[in-house]
This record gives C-alpha cells, structure tokens and sequence, in this order.
C-alpha cells in the first residue's frame, strides 16, 4: 500500500510518498481502505513542524474509507461500511478527561494518509448516508467543533441568533448547523464574493469586517439591540473584542480557535457585567460526532469542498490551503 | 364595550354577552383592545362548569390584540402596538415557584372575552411581526405547552426524533417547532385524513394508531430501532405505556395532557431500566413565550387555525370544539 | 482458586462452591484478587432463578479487591492498588446508549463471586482511600445508583430538601450524600429502631409512614408547606403517590426502585401541574463512580455495614438479605 | 430620620448625614427600618466618584432591617419581618435581561444609607432565621456573587475542589458554601495570619501566593495533578493566567472581579485545549439570593463580619474598607 510519511522536522518537502505492506487487523481493530482525507490547520501546523512529531508520522487526523475486514470481537462494524474518523478515538461520550483525550491520529500515532489502516473500531463512525468519501472526511476535526460549540455547549435553540466569523470550515458547518437548529445567522468576511456565497449557505445577514471595524456593534445592531446569543469564535485576539460586544446579556462564546494568535486581551468587566459564557472547544468525542451525523441525514447538509487532490500531491495541497484562498474543505482523494 | 360572562356553575347556556363600561389602566397597566381569542381544553373545562369559578368570570385565558392607552410607569409597550396574553401573568422567567403560577387570566381573575381588558404590562408580550390577532391569540397556551416541552425541558437538538401524538394544538405546534429544530418528526392519528395534513405539515413518517395498536414499537421500529429522543405526551393512560416504549436510552417525555384520562398505569422497571426521563409541562414562562416568538419570526411559522366565530357565537365555538373535528385552533374574533 | 456457580435454573440450593484454576489477564485485562463482595436484590433475583441466566454463572455484580496482574497495554492501574468493580463496565461516562450497557458482570459475563477474576481495567475503579475491601464492594450497586440519582440528575445544592424512603442500601447512601451536599433530608421508615437509626446517620427530620400513612403530605408540611426538592424513589407502586404529594413545585423525583412492585398508577395532572420531573436511574457510569469516589473521600464517609459472611456462606447471606431485617448492606469475605 | 446623601461628584467629603421625613409605602411597597448595612467595592466607587452618579443620591446596594408598613396589595411579608435587599429588584429568578437589570440601589435609585426606605417588596427577602441586622446586610452582594458563581452556574457537588483567591468577602462566602456543598477548598493569600484565618473557615489547603507565584500549578498539585473544578476568580489580570493553569480539564471559571485591574490578557490555546468553561458573574437574581439563604439555614453558616461603625462614620467606614486591612465585611449600624 502507499502512504504518506512526515520526516522530522517536518516542512512540506519532507513529506515521503512510501510503499509498505498494509497492516492486519488485531483484537478490537477494524481495517479500513481509507478513500478520502481532508486538511485542517492543526495538521498544517504539523506538516510544517511546528509541533514535535515522532519521525515518520503518517500525518492527517481526518479520514474516511470502507471496512475490508475486522479483527476479533468487533461487532458494530460490518465490512463494506463507510466510516469516517473520530478525533479523539478515546473520548467516547460525556465530558473529556486526561485519559480520554490522550491520543490523536497524525500527532500521537500514525493518520490517515495511507491506503490503509487498522485502527480500534471505535476510531471511526459511520459515514452519512448518501456522503463521498470526500464529504464524509470533511466532518471530523471542522465538523464535530462546530457541532459541539454551537449545539453540545451552546445548546442552541430555534430563533437564536449565531454570529460566525470568516468562512474556514468550522464556521461553515457552524452556519449551516445553526439554520438546521432554526437560528437566524449573522456571518462576517473581508471578501465580498466570499459574503455572497455565505448568503447562498443561508447566512440572514452578512458583514464585511473590514468596511465595518467596529462589525461585534453592527452584530448587536441587526439583532434590534438585542445582541446575539452564541458566538463560534475563530479569530482569538483579533475578534474576540468584538465578538464580546456582539453578545446580548448571557450570551455564549464558543471558543475554538486561533486564527489571529494565541493571546488575547479581553475587558473582564465585560464579560461578567454582560454575564458572558466561555466554553473552550477542542473537537468533541465520538458521540458527538455520531449525533452530528443524525443530524446531517435528517436535515440532508453537505458540507463546502473546496479541492481535491490526490494522494501523492499532498505538499501541493497543503499549500493551497495556506494561501487561504480556499472556500470550504481542502481534501485529498487517497 | 361588550363582554362575555359566565354564570355560576357554568354550562355553554350560561355564556352571557353584557354591555359594560370600558376599564381605565391602573399604574403599570395596560389598556388593551381585544381582537381575538382562542379556545382550550382548560377553557372548555371551566365554561363547562367542570372547574370552580367566580360567578361571573370572564372566560379565556388566550387573547390577542392592540394597546390602546398606558397606565404609569410602563414603558416596554406602546399604543399600537400588536400583544398577545401570557398565561402565567406573574411567571416572568427561570422555574415556576408557588408564588409566580398564582393567578390565570379567565380561572383566578376575568380573562380575554371582552373587547377591552386592563392588565399589568407583563400579562402581554409582543405578538410575532405579520401575525393576525387570531394567529397571535392561538399561540399562549398551546404553543408555549409546546414549546417548553421540547425546546426548554427537551432541549432538541437537530437530528433528534420527536413523536407527536394525535392532531390536537400542542402536537401540531410540536411537529412545527421540532422540524424548525431540524428534528425527525413523527406524528399520529386515528384519521387518514388528518394524517395527511400532518404530512404535509412536515412530519417525515405518520403511523394510523388504530391500524397500528402497539404504535410505540413501531415509532420505534422507524428510527431504525433507537427510540425517539422526545415524546410530546397528550394523551395519558391510554398512551402513555405506548410513549414509553417508543422511547430510546435517555428519552425524554414532556407531560402535557390528559386528553384520555387523568390516572395513568406506568412500568416502572420500563423507566428506570431505559433511564427515561419526564418533565411535567405546564405551559411557560413569560420568557418563554418571548423566546417561542423570536423563533417563529425567524423561521415564519404559522399556526393551524381551524376556525373562527365571532364573539356572541362563543358557545357555538366551544361545542365545535367539543365535537373533537377542528385541525388547528378554533378561534373567536372580538 | 475457589468461585461460587449457579447452576440453572437458580434457587439458594445451587450455588456450587467450586475449585478451579485462576484465569491470566490478555490484552486490557487485570487480574483482581477479589476479596469482598456485596448483594444486592438484583443479585437476589438472579441467584433465586427469577432471572434467565446462562448455567454456571458466577454471580454477584458488586466485588473489591486487590490488582494482581496486568495485562498488555494496562497503565491505569497497577498491582497492589485496591480496586472495585464497576456495575456497567462498558459505560464510562456522558449518557447511556444501548451499546454501553451491553454488559452487566454476574448476569450476561460472570460476576464476582470468585477469589480471581480477569476483566479490562476500565472493569474497576481504584476503591476510596481508607476503605477496607468489604466497605469498598459496597459502593458499586447502590452507593453509584444513590449518586446518578441526586447528585448527577438531581443535582442537588445546599439548603434542598430531600426525602429518602426506608433503609435500604440506596437510601442510605442518598442521606449520607445528601447531607454531605448540604442538604436536608427526611426519612422514613416503619421502624422506631431504624428511625433512630437513621437520625444518628444525619437525618434532620423522620416519619413513621405505618402511623402516618400520608407522609407525603407530611414531608410537605416538614418543609414549611414547600415540598421537597428530590425524592429518591425505591418503593414503587405503593409509594410513588405519596413521593409525588410531597415534592415542591419543580421537584424532582428520582426513580430507583420497584420494592413494592412493579407497575404504579400516577395521577398525570399531579405531575404536570407541579412540573414535577422524573428520572429513571439504571446505577451510572465508571465516570459517576469515580466522582463518588472523590466525594466519598474528602468528606470522610464511610458505607453502613450490616454484617458479612465467608464465600462458602453465599446461601446463608442471601437468606439474611431476604428476611429484610438487615440496616446497610450485606457482604461476603471471599 | 437621618439618612447620607452624596454630593456630586463624590469622594468621602461629599457624604452628607441629612435629616428628611420618612417616605410612605405606595401599592406593591414595603417600608423598611433599615438597622444595618454592608460596604462592596462597587459602593466604594461610586462613594469615591468613580461612577457617574445623580447628585444626591443615598448610597449602599445591601441592607437590611425590619418591615414596618405594608402598601396595597403586598401579602409576601408582614410588619415585623426581618428582610435583606436584592441587588438587582427586578430581577427576580432565571436569566438575567437587560430589562431585569435595569435598577441598582445606591446606583440607579436610593440605596440603603438611610434609616427608612421604601422600595417595592420584591426588592427584599427575608433574612436568615437567627441572623442579626448586620449579619443579614452581608449577603446581598457579595453572599449571591459567591452563591451563583459556584452553586448555580458552577454546579459544585461534592468532592469537587473549588480554588478561592484572597481573603475578599465574595471569596469567604466561596469558601463556606463549597465547604457546605462537600467541596475541598484551597485558598490562597500574601498573609499569613490570614492563610491561618482562612483554614480556621474550613479551607482544606492554602497558598501564599507571594512565596509561590506560580500558585495555579501548585494548586494543581494539591488535586494530585487533576486540577480543580472551581475557581472563583476575583482578581483578574494578574491572577487569571495562575487560575487557568489550576484547572482541571473542564474546570470552571467563575468570572467575578476586578481586584487587580480590569484586562486581562488570556491564552485562548489554553482555555480551549482544556476545554474551560468561564461564566461571567455579576450577583445573582431573587431566586438565587431565596435559595442561598435556605443553604444558610440549614447548614447554620455565619458570614464573616470585619468590624461595624455608626452611621454618621460611614466615611471612616469606607476609609477602613479602602485600606483593605479588613477580613470579612466592613458594616454599618443604622
């Protein structure tokens, strides 16, 4: 089988396509021939070696393929199954732990960058019916944050209002998960082309953030004052300003990213004058992502692809995604 | 003005039509002319004399209308504008205390059959933009029933199932709120034309419980053997065993009616084994009803109105409504 | 190693105490020396017959004891750790789904009645700091059931009212976390001895439910005429009117048990109108015993014990248990 | 009576003692004898000009005293009650809006610094039962901050570990209601003989932050390297870095002050990786002040009373509190 190997210290020319002999499923295991991977700023950060890896990593946290055989004991999988990867293969349900965050595919062991793979069944879920491989691989990492910002921790409800900031996939699947749950969508860009097409997903209103610096009051504003209920934070230092003066009194800041930086100044009186909540989102755990999925098969979602590649252009698509010109998932066909 | 007034011990013979003096707005009053009512179970129980009242009480507790004039001190309405009665005047927001489910408009103090009313300005909240006075007036008692039970104590998400049961008015703002949540709707019926409507409604699968005795297996059975996530439950003994069994692991059932009876016979093993839980409906808070409104004007829902009469024919609209063949509300202009 | 096997179909006379050869843990497993166990009526169903069971069960769901050995890949525990069993070893946290409760030790795989047994480490639990092993084979059944019930679905706070209904194993648990949350309980019994009991064991206030048969009303009036916040439910049919009569409005009822039978008759209008909420509790999750587990050490409590008996003495335990006359749990020496 | 009034635009010399006729009680009012009342830092603000205030206006959000009359239509208290103010009157259970937290006392209207008051009943609870004047005056502010932050948003069950930070009165309050709720409590200070003060209280484990500044990782490690579940946050900048890092994976931040300046620049990275959740406290609702002071009661909890001085000393009061010399609530005699 081929697949893809990271030497150390990473950096996109040390990317190897590899031959090697696929693996056999061992007690618990299931082996999946993964067809599609999709790209996400975690594993950029560690293609580009910006996180200590072992040397050879398969990179990719984001997979999605079908079952070829499984090992003992393993009877929620059946061969033939489209599946999709689950992030933290270990957290399960409920609250994260320690012991349940533990290992990441791509990072702590091998990802999904290869033809083949065994892995714990539970490392995976199945597949939206009807889904690509290529769509099914786009939910993991961007997918399943969205779903447990907004719907998990946000618990948001028909007739809230949701800001979303830029157009990276998490807010994609935030805006259109938001519509799903009934909620009216405030979407921000500094792309005019890219606010029409956040229009098209069913954004109610859009703003661009760089015409309107002060874009959290312009929020405020086009809820009639009111302020919205929930905020899918991307942007850290340079939003998240803004995005506190969006809220309405109780309002709920899913934080999730760091588009802009790691450290932000933020006016503590604010946050408890207005009653903010802050809920810091890593992923989900696989019930998260198993909900996620009911949800998408009944409201038939599909995700935003931007491009695919194949397999053996991997740098050339890690590269595409950091000229940040793409609108939706950047995947490749493995 | 004219009114409407019940004589003690009741009886649809002793609806009285009066002339009275209009009232004037005390401090933090309203002065509201009444455009519409609507009719429930509880009112038909308490024209019916089977619930103790004041001689003379004006019946309803749902109406709609326009401010005319304010008393002192109220400043969150204004002449003109379109409001809709709260059932519960004293149960602004947060959970029901004895003290704040003290008074019902048309049981403890004279309700909305009559063509202008004085109340506190909390006993009224803004009616959804675009609505008509008889639209308005449908929504206090059963759409908030409706709403607390699925989106305040159910917490839907979508992607969840719902089973609505029968085509009275919570279940039909039920199956409306649920699929505004990207819920799965399931709805049932004894008649195959209501089925249909309810079809057309939005619920994605219909079972005839007649035809289909053990309707909850097979409510079962259409999740794909799950159990839905949430029963809005109207009926009680003669359902309730039913409702239980289409429930997953951790189900949620909102108790809201007893349109069968009022004793209903539970397994308890059935409850504890599968960890159901029950929330005891009882309409909403004034909150609630605030939110219910924000989620219609964002996802323009509309309520079913079965029919309308004019205020004199109040009696004529109660046996309607007594003969158990209206699909939506039964209503009455004033 | 010595082990106790039921052969079908059940009854006190057979329960074989056996000789066999100690299993070795695989892959995940750990190698218990198991030295206390506890009985509980589930236990008392299957080994009575009353419930189908493959021939040769061991039973017991309840044991502790000390890690031997581990298998491959084990890092959470370690030899010489004193340990408990978990009721549903499969069910490690967040909400119960049917593939997580697949699995109950002396029922579908065999339980603890046995000097040795191997089982995947996320089978146990390490035992309170503190606790000998027979204190420690309490806590699984009715220490966790006591737990889910008031502390994770009832969330209980200082200054509730809670009611506890006679001395079994569940509800002594809830007082004594009860009263460690801060609450107030009241209990009840038939019993001036266990009363008394049940006083020394924190009780703020008790009732004789034989010479006051409405105690419901009782327990209301007990809390200046509010209600209780929690009732936890072990009775049943013969006592679920009365938890209802007495919980304030919002109250919450968790349900437990099934003393007095299965099936009980509710009034619907009771529940609703009170907004009285129900919680089905199944035991809980590896993650609430864990939680207990903390609980139980930073406030010092220590199970109520009633009385053990050597391994070989199984029959005569369950004998004791089933004349009822027994104040906290009885145990087995292994 | 007497009373203090503030001259614009404040500062210690602007507090006038004024002689004025006692006001009368109109519909829904309650005269109060006011008999004590407690200093915050929010009054020390506004005393020392650093809120914009009407000139003249009484000062003071929390009193406490006697009723005295009753206006029309009030039947929650009677002539004789022992009451406390609400420090936000209209907000009266659930969440908070921004029509709920419209009026202040001290700030918005006349506070408490006054022998007789006026207010509608809803701005008083009763006092805890046995509690003197001044021992009442304590809890409005500071007693429901602590309350909310760690009861109601924060959930506290038994076994958790709450950090509290400096020997504030909110974090006092912290600490025994933890302590009531089965919590473990660390606490830190720079003083020693309060670190003493402060295990007396109750507190488990204690830090002196000045010999350890990194005193987050240190209490980490009083949890065994889990972290806390809690921490009431009173300082801000240069305290909510430490804060993060005790956390346990899921902990809680309870987002209350301001001690050491008002932004704070925060690691988004690790509030998300973490998956902190923060709430922005600003007091708490009439519900929640009802509900804390059932706690009071039944777990016999005393506050922490500094020292009180006469009336006509309020200057000299406040001169004490600025000093922050004090342990526990600075009051006045009225």
């Amino acid at each position: 089988m081929r697949l893809v190997r990271l030497r150390a210290p990473g950096g996109l020319g040390n990317l190897d396509l590899v031959e090697e002999d696929p693996p056999q499923p061992g007690p618990g295991e299931v082996l999946v021939r993964i067809r599609a991977c999709a790209l996400n700023m975690r594993d950029d950060f560690a293609v580009q070696g910006k996180m200590p890896l072992a040397d050879g990593r398969v990179p990719l946290s984001d997979g999605a393929g079908e079952v070829i055989a499984l090992g003992d004991g393993v009877d929620a999988l059946r061969p033939g199954d489209s599946v999709v990867s689950v992030f933290y293969p270990w957290w399960l349900g409920g609250d994260m732990t320690p012991s349940t965050r533990r290992d990441i595919p791509g990072e702590s062991f091998d990802g999904f960058a290869s033809e083949y793979v065994c892995m714990p069944a539970h490392a995976f879920t199945r597949a939206p019916a009807g889904y690509t491989h290529v769509e099914a691989a786009s939910l993991t990492c961007t997918g399943v944050t969205a779903w447990r910002g907004l719907i998990v921790c946000g618990k948001v409800k028909p007739g809230d209002a949701v800001l979303v900031l830029g157009s990276g996939s998490v807010s994609l699947f935030a805006l259109q998960f938001a519509k799903a749950a009934g909620a009216r969508v405030i979407a921000t860009s500094s792309d005019e082309q890219k606010l029409e097409r956040l229009k098209r997903l069913g954004a109610d209103a859009v703003i661009n953030y760089k015409s309107v610096p002060d874009w959290g009051r312009k929020a405020k504003d086009l809820t009639g004052g009111r302020g919205v209920d929930h905020v899918i934070e991307v942007g850290g230092p340079a939003t998240l300003a803004q995005s506190i003066v969006a809220c309405r009194t109780g309002g709920h800041i899913a934080l999730v990213g760091v588009l802009t930086g790691f450290a932000a100044e933020v006016s503590i009186p604010a946050l408890f004058s207005n009653q903010i909540r802050i809920s810091g989102i890593s992923i989900g755990s696989r019930a998260d992502q198993e909900d996620m999925i009911r949800a998408i098969e009944s409201n038939r979602l599909k995700p935003v692809i931007d491009r695919h590649f194949p397999l053996q252009d991997i740098a050339t698509a890690f590269a595409h995604y950091e000229s940040r010109k793409h609108f939706g998932k950047v995947c490749l066909d493995v």
